[in-house]
């Protein structure tokens, strides 16, 4: 059996999460989110971001909750905006499209946004009424290239967010990564302070499947609700969404998970740029896209499972290797090694 | 604390399942449905219904399971058709709509659908282009009010739609509790045989989250992945969904469950009818709705909890009651004993 | 040839509009409604509702007019509320519905919406987030069956939708029949000031196409444009209807037409009556339903078109007599005698 | 008053509308496009094209146009692909995503699309069922650059999408001007031939409204009055848009205006070329894009209005022209000798 880089979501989830689901699971809990350890769970978020008045719905993946959060904040004739790498874009089936709502890509280099990629796109919208408005930013952090953003990087686009009355939208399906990444000085609070709505992915970072909403912008809170009802998201039995994240959230589990996966991809990382293996992008999170040569690639792929990500030239392709909170280190080890023999 | 009868999802799930999400929980999976586990519990559905071409499709829940199949299967004006009782029509915030899809009600008594009640809405949808075409026929066995159809009932049914180029859609959120009834004369195979397209309910019957969508009919099952992604339904962990159907498809632990869910509410009705209570309709599934006075249901309402239903003159109500999969021998003696003392 | 009582839309319109179509032809204006004779006819319509503050858009129909409203006032898990016989949940294929919003139906008498008429949805939509939020009164005036409000009805109504937080909104594709008709104690000026939302209807009334969506909630003024140019119903030469409204409004000559038909209508009504025939419901507008005899009916369709409109029993049934602007007294009378001669 | 060369909408219509519209005006007909006047219209597109079979149905523009072919041809899960000048990607307000589909969008240089520029979205749009299912291809002919399609093009297109079971749609709200442009070696005939839907626009060439949609592929004629009727589209006077196409029909006039605009405009471009003026692209159509300094432009504005399409360096920008079907000598003579003396 080939052990797989390919994603983070392979295996089940952390273990304290299947005792939890054992230990409550035959107490009877009122159903559709009003469990107890669904109360307790957005009460422990909460107090991380320190807002006691943040509205936070449990969903189960990240395209629903995209989907859930676009629909619901923007007018018929409003659109999001991405970068051109963004999930939204190019991996949901035009979910959001399918919602009604134009989603206008940007061209960046690193998955990230910037006010001054934004500005055109304002400026050539302008032919009213015959254009889309755009009215939601949308990013990912850490980003679909394994990036992520800096304070600075952040406030600097909540604040032209706020001057131009946009909505800013944080993807946070590995806001986990983002947070506990080695170059990282953003924080869980200041990410609900910059931003009017964002999630916090479970589905990634250990649980078997779930999104935490967090909508920090009042104006975007009300009825929030009927929409994860009107779209399917409403879980009957939302205490498997409110356990898990009680888990998650006790003790820091969330970010400690979140840190092995990214140690485990720096160990790769680091010894491969000893042997002078080229990366696509410079990440410090769970994401990580070595530059290899065909030989190299095919015979670690007789060990080990990975997307060959972008051909570079004739000779050499990026891999996407992804580690995540349960990548023992003998993989990491073994792939090290493996890489370590072949690598010319 | 109080035990409850205000439904069957109050609980978490049957602990065959905790286990084999824990005895599985390390093995690492191909993500999005194509898990071994979700593979193998397809086949074992298939086998069941003999029917080796049948597609099926797991998903979270049975709002999403409606929403997907109808606006999967509907052209954009054409409608659904649902007895006015029908749960697409009244606890889904208009999901079905959302889609883009009208659905037209048809009143009846005991919430099932009959030739002769549809009859009608297609003569009075005869005025082309004007109007939407019905186009596909909406029921749930068992119902909203816990009947069930008869083999006889759902043949001449399935004979009208075909007869008139309607699709048969069967909601299953308790075709379990259906096909384990006391006046049961249908089968699982003669469910998938007589529908275009049905799910078997995982979320009523002791799954954590779960519905199985069957596609019965070939043109029906074009590119329906396409739309579980959109919709944003399809779970990384597709694993979730998988084991729990192959552990409720093994050994018949699904049909067990409902059978006890069901004995459960027959224990009930019996002492109720012995002690003379009238019933708002004669259900032999997992509903039951006695009619009791004022004293009796305060009394009952002090040690357990249930919804009162419909207010049947000054002195009366109906209140429904809910078994489970979980529902114990005690919390069952306990009400019986409770209204035996009480009912005047 | 025989004259048809069919619809108020078989002619094409008032001369006046052919004149002024051919006088402005050749001027060279702004497209997209930002004509000078659209901007005149506004003007117009503002002085006649005297509200300088109302924002007003022509469209092409009815039914698009009322998709446009209802889709750009509601939230997405927000519903409409109509009359059974409201012309949006009967003749327009579905059309609000596939702006992705249910409309919530309420049987009627007399096609005619109170108070009292919806409590009773109000009261049973209280499961949230499990049921749609009825947010939008929809009502027609004159109604699908010919039926008026009067002032005291809509003040009674809008007091009501005040109090409620719903939108009222008055399709006024027959208006101006309304306003002119013998038992009519409303105004246009009233209308404006007890509805929400409403529009003027000229198709019916002597224009070749043509509607005047009239908000006089500021709420809801707010970007309406973009949803005319997204819905395909802003006409880049918006002169059409610009044109069609100024003379429409000019004189009066709105008023003059519906006051035509109206006339025409009530005289056959009145010579009917002596004759003893009975009417499906009394109307005072330029829409009549008597109920003659299988002879009579037989007799008269040799010589004119009509509906059959509703069986009343073996012998007798309802027809439909709609007159029109341009209905001449020729017509008229001769209906009056050919049923004089064969009524028995 | 200066002359307008903004664009070909902004008179009213062709004389000979005018009075077809009185000639027939007081005629009682058939509503919703059942009138004897769309029939017959319809009757001579038949001919015109050689297809006795084409279902063929009259609207008021080209974003309903659009929307409705786009909406009505592709599941829920499928999307359009367009040319990046593409006038439902720019200019539309979201109008096909607001229909739930996404369109892809390809640079192009000359607003045309190729076999070769639609591989590279075929191969990009494989990981079923995480992207959309790129399935109609739009071209607009005339283009939103004044660029036209060769019949040898047009054949390799139509045997690509063949090929890749794709639809081709052809917008051809200027296929007048395309038609009858000097390079032009495609006729009607081919045109529908060689779609599977197009659309004959008549607003920009000498009708009030109207764009006749034109269904060859029997696969795509089923129903689509139903989603005309839903979207707010059928006109109850359908009159207005039958006697229109009749009398553009008759005798080729559609063409002659046609030809009249280009001839005008390639009267402009002849003598600003013989001045040495460059144009951003090579047209043979009623749109023509001259390349001036600022000095003329300013000179020119004082006597005309006219769209500054793009910078080109600091001193120069492209304007944009655009003659019609009622753009006099004279006009064209005063543009040619204003600008003669000016150009530097």
């Amino acid at each position: 059996m080939k052990y797989s880089f390919k994603n983070d979501y392979s295996e089940g989830c952390h273990p304290a999460i299947l005792e939890a689901l054992s230990r409550y699971n035959f107490d009877q809990q009122t159903g559709y989110g009003e469990d107890q350890y669904s109360l307790k769970a957005k009460e422990l978020i909460r107090q991380k971001i320190k807002n006691d008045h943040a509205d936070i719905y449990f969903v189960s993946g990240g395209t629903q909750a995209n989907l859930l959060v676009i629909s619901s904040v923007l007018r018929p004739y409003q659109s999001a905006v991405s970068a051109s790498t963004g999930h939204i874009l190019n991996n949901e089936t035009g979910a959001i499209e399918a919602t009604g709502h134009k989603v206008l890509s940007i061209e960046t280099e690193d998955g990230k946004l910037r006010p001054e990629d934004i500005v055109p796109v304002l400026e050539n919208h302008g032919n009213i009424p015959h254009q889309v408005m755009p009215k939601l930013i949308y990013i990912s952090n850490s980003t679909e290239l394994g990036t992520i953003y800096t304070l600075e990087e952040l406030e600097k686009l909540s604040d032209f967010c706020r001057k131009n009355q946009l909505y800013l939208f944080m993807d946070g399906a590995r806001l986990g990564h983002a947070l506990t990444a080695e170059m990282n000085d953003l924080t869980l609070e200041k990410v609900a302070e910059l931003t009017d709505i964002f999630y916090l992915g479970g589905t990634k970072n250990g649980a078997l499947i779930g999104e935490a909403i967090i909508i920090n912008n009042k104006d975007l809170q009300q009825d929030f609700g009927f929409n994860i009802k009107q779209k399917g998201a409403l879980l009957a039995k939302g205490r498997l969404l409110g356990i898990q994240f009680l888990e998650l959230m006790k003790n820091d589990l969330y970010f400690k998970l979140a840190d092995h996966a990214n140690q485990q991809a720096m160990k790769i990382k680091n010894a491969l740029q000893e042997r002078g293996v080229a990366f696509l992008s410079d990440t410090y999170t769970n994401q990580i896209f070595p530059v290899l040569d065909r030989h190299t690639i095919r015979v670690l792929s007789e060990k080990f499972e990975f997307y060959v990500w972008k051909k570079v030239d004739e000779d050499f392709s990026a891999i996407r290797l992804i580690t995540s909170w349960n990548t023992p280190d003998e993989a990491v080890d073994d792939f090290i090694q493996s890489a370590g023999k072949v690598i010319r």
